[in-house]
């Protein structure tokens, strides 16, 4: 049997709920080694790419690493609105209700592709746990961001004979405005943070994610500091 | 919700085991459209995806298509010798007890990576079915290969609200003999089929899938066409 570090590998989008974890692993785990992993894949918004690269460093990960998955732009493009040379991005007024059961930014799959890479990069790591940034605000219908998804992926990992990665989502149960406060208290810069689905050089303030974020910081009683 | 198809997925390497099952499929399903798909990650045998693209033009699919993967060879490079720079492939005399229990041609994590793209691909385009290779010869120990690994990857999948893609794997408790006598029958042309691990002009006859499948036609009781 090979040895298992205390290592941990987070998922960070460089959107602010994956920031709040990172910070939040950082300073609860003290994983060692702590490593950021960034997926490329032809975002409308490369902004993120660059926030995400950012905070490792304010943080002090021991590595971060973009790992370019620009084929599922290609092979899902049918499918979403969400890179490059897809459809626009509606704005919230304009998603109806049936859409807003699978919001038109649904990636297909998404999440079981980056948590099945992110395990593989772990496994050969030695590495043992991942983290990702879901959390409970899935208004607009994600299926691959809910607790029971969780479980069932960690029960494919779990048949793993020799190293089983398990995934750990803190934050599966949480509104999105309890990861502003928690951020707050942890002095997470969110002007560094890119949630817009839009590929502005300033957040277009109309998109789903722009209203949720706008929404979230209200609740918790804080402007956002990037578009407040 | 949206129309579904009858069309189907296959994962095709190449190798004698998914070329057999794309004849299946297409023999006893008949989908439309039938799409074979394979993957591109750096392998050290290129012939394979050669052998994919003549198998799949032999069939009559209505798309064959090459998605490129090769960050996976990046990612996971510390945890394998499958692709090109890894380790050395050794010869089954020299892969101990131990490391049959995972072979050293073990990809990390790599049958939910290729399972989630395709099942990615195909709620993109519609399709309901997925079918891929996996038989019971896992003498090398792949835990990913199993059903209750297939079991719980579909468990996952049927969270999916609009379009839960199911994944087949017809073969999974058939022995690799049995895959000879089928796709005899059915007119496979095995000289076509690429399972060698090393990246030779011809199989090297010593790795351990050269020596499975040499084992498997003599099962079998036939010649292997291309290293009889």
């Amino acid at each position: 049997m090979s040895d298992q570090t205390a290592g941990a590998v987070v998922l960070l989008s460089g959107g602010m709920d994956s920031t709040v974890l990172l910070h939040h692993v950082a300073r609860t785990q003290n994983p060692s080694p702590l490593i950021s992993l960034s997926f490329s894949y032809g975002q409308r918004h490369s902004k993120e790419l660059a926030d995400a690269e950012w905070q490792a460093a304010r943080v002090g990960v021991d590595e971060h690493r973009v790992t370019p998955i620009e084929f599922i732009g290609e092979l899902v493009s049918a499918g979403t609105t969400l890179v490059y040379g897809g459809a626009a991005v509606p704005d919230l007024d304009d998603v109806t209700k049936d859409a807003l059961s699978q919001p038109p930014t649904y990636v297909p799959n998404r999440n079981m592709m980056l948590l099945s890479i992110a395990a593989a990069f772990a496994e050969a790591r030695d590495i043992h746990d991942v983290y990702y940034g879901a959390q409970a605000h899935d208004e607009y219908g994600y299926w691959d961001c809910t607790a029971e998804f969780l479980e069932r992926i960690n029960n494919v990992l779990s048949l793993n004979r020799r190293k089983a990665v398990t995934i750990h989502a803190p934050f599966v149960a949480d509104k999105k405005a309890s990861l502003v406060r928690m951020g707050m208290e942890m002095g997470v810069d969110f002007e560094r943070t890119w949630s817009c689905y839009r590929g502005g050089d300033q957040p277009c303030a109309t998109c789903p994610t722009c209203v949720e974020r706008r929404n979230a910081f209200a609740e918790a009683g804080f402007d956002d500091p990037l578009c407040g």
